[in-house]
């Protein structure tokens, strides 16, 4: 089966640079793979992809090493599994609030005796060779999203969930219900030290860490804290930085703004 | 944000003249936002329209002020969460029958600490503005079809539901629950007197009552009784009868006969 | 191979009535198909619909007894040898204005060495049967649009094409190009005296007469005339009327206008 | 409303040729429909098919007589709703191990008071005519997969549900759970005495045994033991195998393997 | 009719600046549409995009007051009309060489007695208003691209020919065909001496000129010089160059590189 | 720039097994991708395929080292310039009859001074690499299609077309062209000699010979005689003919019978 370098990468204590995909559209998906990340996200949750572009942009990526991930939009067993036989190599979940959250996310992406997936890997089984269905068990990620204060609550029992891979930190939920406003990139030392707190939990059980960010400067810092996925902006706020930058310049004056949010 | 135009409506006292899209096109759905509704619905339970062609549609009715609303095919979070971030400013959920369930739907529209949406507004920031998640919750609507003899009968435990704003009465499948039949445009008195109980108990808890009606006759009826938010027929409904009435006229006859149905 | 009902219909000196699909959606063309037209034209030309949802409708026309037309965006070659291979029964090609565009036409809908087309009826064998190579230069009909003051000055020659089934009018251009304003459902008498002419052409060389029209009231006054294909509106102008007229019914005025154009 | 021949088939004691639909177009489901098959099912599990495509399919096989059927992801009542409503005729829900989970997928493809499917057959019922409200309960086949330990165990109290028409075995699930390896085509007599058990039990309580097989002679096994339902491969999969046997023809060499698994 | 603020902008004598537009997404299109731009480009001759594509990007530029334009793959008539059709209120045409071509790009854009565009504007009347077709020809604006040594030695026929609003430069053809080596943002004299005089015949003709740059600062510089119409990178290009200096940052090298080109 | 793997093997004197696409989905095109062709030609003449699906097939073979080749539907640089663009590494034209014809298609392919194809190889530099726009010229292949009895005659004139890299022989259209009926896999001795007589004139000016066929045995008969481009059935014809052989055997009867053509 074709290596998850993700996977190889966090063996070796490495931190992974994760692209991330909004725009439904299997070229700037592969434009994007050609750009050096080391995984691309298609955001089914937030982003404005259905199934069916997001199995033509599995195939985008599938021309370059990028490891394909994808975001489901809910814990649901029916698109979890529909993208794992499409290819993706690993799957973010949003909202893992409970130990039983956990369960049935990790259950959803494990051949049985290991979990419930059912068994016809169409796709995955071209991308990554015919030994998938023996192999996928230890080779497919599963990253559980923690953003509430519920799943801080429970944040031991989520981690220690058998097969599950990594905590994603989603800081905008996790602000809004820590705090009541929605933060990003965080300053605040309350907010700063909640993820020391999910980092070393997840630590101690072997989990790895990974959140989304909006700068360079706070991924890698980030990394420097342990954290061995980041985010940092989205295809399609990358474009939308850039177009305003650039009529900024042409016209001397901003037209509009519309800000861009780390989800 | 921008407005909310039914709801401004509703705080008015006025009724809204609600469309209703099946056709699975951008284009129709565009025709349709020109002809002078207040407010659109994608109908993506019973139309034949998928996530990524209702997204063509909420942009395509943003051409113009028309309100968009989605009604979903279920009480799924996912497909909610979605249809919000795409745009939708009212989502209409089918089948609610209990106080949980209106629960559950209701906070799916709501973000915390009133509910538990995800923090992503995508499309919908670019959409209504900048101010979007701090305003969404009391800008987006909410509205709850009721529609079996188990929603008849926890219709006051339901409507009490924080945050729900509207019900809206499916009759076909209201009357097949109570009668055995599926019956539209009541004329049967006990069917009459139950649209009056809902209404009742939904304006004494200053919820919207809403109904979908086959004609603009009982369309009428219904708002002089106090329901603000009508639909009469859809795109294919009103399409196909023309073409019909049409082809009749030019040969004389009729050659088949595919009746229209509410939904 | 499969009849193709419209030629039997003129070969027993009746008239047809034809329906017209300007919506980009197989559903829409498969609810058309179901009203009784005797035959539906995709309208690629000023229809919003491209060479990917033409196919689609072409298959959903298939679910009846309809003659599936199609009308191209201009006479080029690629495009309608497409459409023939996609299924089309009969080719509508806009702006014939000379002898050498109408043989270009009809040359490209017919296999040498009556023409140019290029064998291989991909989809058109499997809707019309295993003897379609053989039979489709006699099965598939060639409709040339006469529009414009050239194409009537040529209208002998036009029409004496070998291969012309018949030629179809398209009274908005031909109007603006004869009098400098567009007109459809002809009420002056010098229009009305081009119609007769062009009828009486045709008939004299055997070739069908059709035409575009408004209203049932004109369509049927053509037949009565001797035109033997008529078009009364479209999918989108009838749902477009409809819903107009629903709309000011419940709202007691009309809020906008987009007056339908016959094409 | 149109006969459900796969009904009458069983009904008269006969086996029914199923085919298989993984590949996302409606022309190679359309070319599918014209093979001979008695039946066709659009595998939204494991097939790379979303809800858009699956509409396009099932009018793409309602060009011809042949019996439509998808198999849904996951048992979730939304996508359930929306394939009845768009014309199939019978729904495949994979994993069902219980009576409770038989029933939540039973009641989701019947109308009240049987079950809680809600009224809107948009499609259905111009593909199926205008009674269909009232008749679909009789006509529309359920079939629920029976592939894991567990569903085994529960076999009595899942076939004894009332609207079950047929129980489907899905070959590869059902090994990897009994023995931990997938298997198909069984020759290990534990698990054919697996297959002898869940036929016995289901025509106990008549309702039909299908099964997904990997070859015809398989397939006619099955048939002469009792299965009334058998699948032999898949669009997909006849295609790798004839072209990959073209290849291994022509360069005398196999380049690469790619397995079909039955699903 | 809805105003072309491209040509009042031009009638001022003001500079626009132009967004473009490669990636095959509504959502890309309409998220470029909020940046403030004066006009958006669908590049249908190098971008990614067909024509049921740009038609969606069509819709959803209209969700703004930017001017929708189009890059036409060729000089063919089919696509430059169904494009006006659908709502482009100019058209760029690629390599006119010669005043034959020029008239024939122009006449495919205009009325009768204009020119030869067919009447039909489905959408182009929603956007545009009811009077569409009798204010189109002076309202739409026709763009041909200079690239070739031959429109060079033609350019005073070109832009004489009666109904032509602007030449757009296209710098990378222009340069191959008069150095052999592509280039762009021009530094060698003898190229820049050849805007002088493109712009020099064009303003002598009353002829806005256009070009396409790679850099606000050679974009400025051309807007200095007289050239009213400016490109400056594209959607994709914007996000391309973006997610490079995103990663680079995070990894501290280019792996690798793709440059733009300005088409 | 990525090199053109059938140039090389036909510099090394190999003859190049081609796998050919009609049917228009991007899982199909990438399933075949993995089957050990050399090359794969996306057939949007007679296969069932437009522009946009054209690209995600483009995008899909792209996950493989296999040679991506289109058919265009005629000689129109439209298309013919936007397939390269989109990766594309050959082109097939159909129906090139005369020297004129085989340079105005040839010329399409290649940038000045050898060509008029326009710069902005938008997915193709992707593709390829940076430096594409400078090896295209050398690297790009150029088939003509031979298949009229005037292009028999123009042979020698077409072949000796600077640029042209091979021909490609159309049995069907040829056959019809020469004799009047239809042949795929000639045994006419004078069809036969034909071939010899393109082969012989292609080979004396060094351009090299393909041909479609319509079985192994033939297609190895045509590289015994040297022809160094062979292509055996499709997608949809391997499908079909696999599908057939199973239902007979399952049914012991044909159903229905509908021959593949080459095309």
């Amino acid at each position: 089966m074709r290596e998850n370098r993700l996977k190889s990468m966090w063996g070796r204590g490495e931190a992974a640079v994760n692209g991330w995909l909004q725009i439904p559209s299997a070229w700037s998906a592969e434009l994007m793979a050609h750009r050096g990340w080391d995984s691309l996200t298609i955001d089914m949750q937030h982003g404005l992809i259905g199934y069916e572009t997001a199995l033509l942009q599995l195939q985008a990526i599938s021309t370059t090493e990028v490891v394909p991930l994808a975001r489901v939009p809910w814990n649901e067993p029916g698109i979890i599994m529909k993208l794992l036989d499409a290819g993706a190599y690993g799957i973010i979940c949003p909202m893992i609030n409970s130990r039983a959250e956990a369960e049935a996310f990790v259950g959803a992406c494990r051949y049985a005796p290991e979990g419930y997936r059912s068994v016809g890997p169409t796709r995955a089984r071209v991308y990554a060779g015919d030994d998938y269905q023996t192999q996928a068990n230890k080779t497919i990620i599963t990253l559980a999203m923690i953003e509430t204060a519920e799943a801080l609550e429970n944040i031991e029992a989520i981690v220690s969930v058998r097969g599950l891979d990594a905590v994603y930190i989603g800081p905008a939920d996790l602000s809004l219900s820590l705090t009541g406003t929605v933060q990003v990139d965080y300053t605040d030392p309350d907010l700063l030290a909640v993820l020391d707190t999910i980092l070393a939990v997840a630590q101690k059980h072997h989990v790895v860490a990974g959140i989304h960010t909006s700068s360079v400067e706070f991924a890698l810092k980030m990394i420097e804290a342990g954290f061995q996925l980041v985010t940092v902006s989205s295809d399609s706020g990358l474009m939308r930085a850039a177009a305003e930058a650039t009529v900024t310049k042409m016209k001397g004056t901003v037209k509009e703004r519309d800000d861009a949010s780390p989800y």
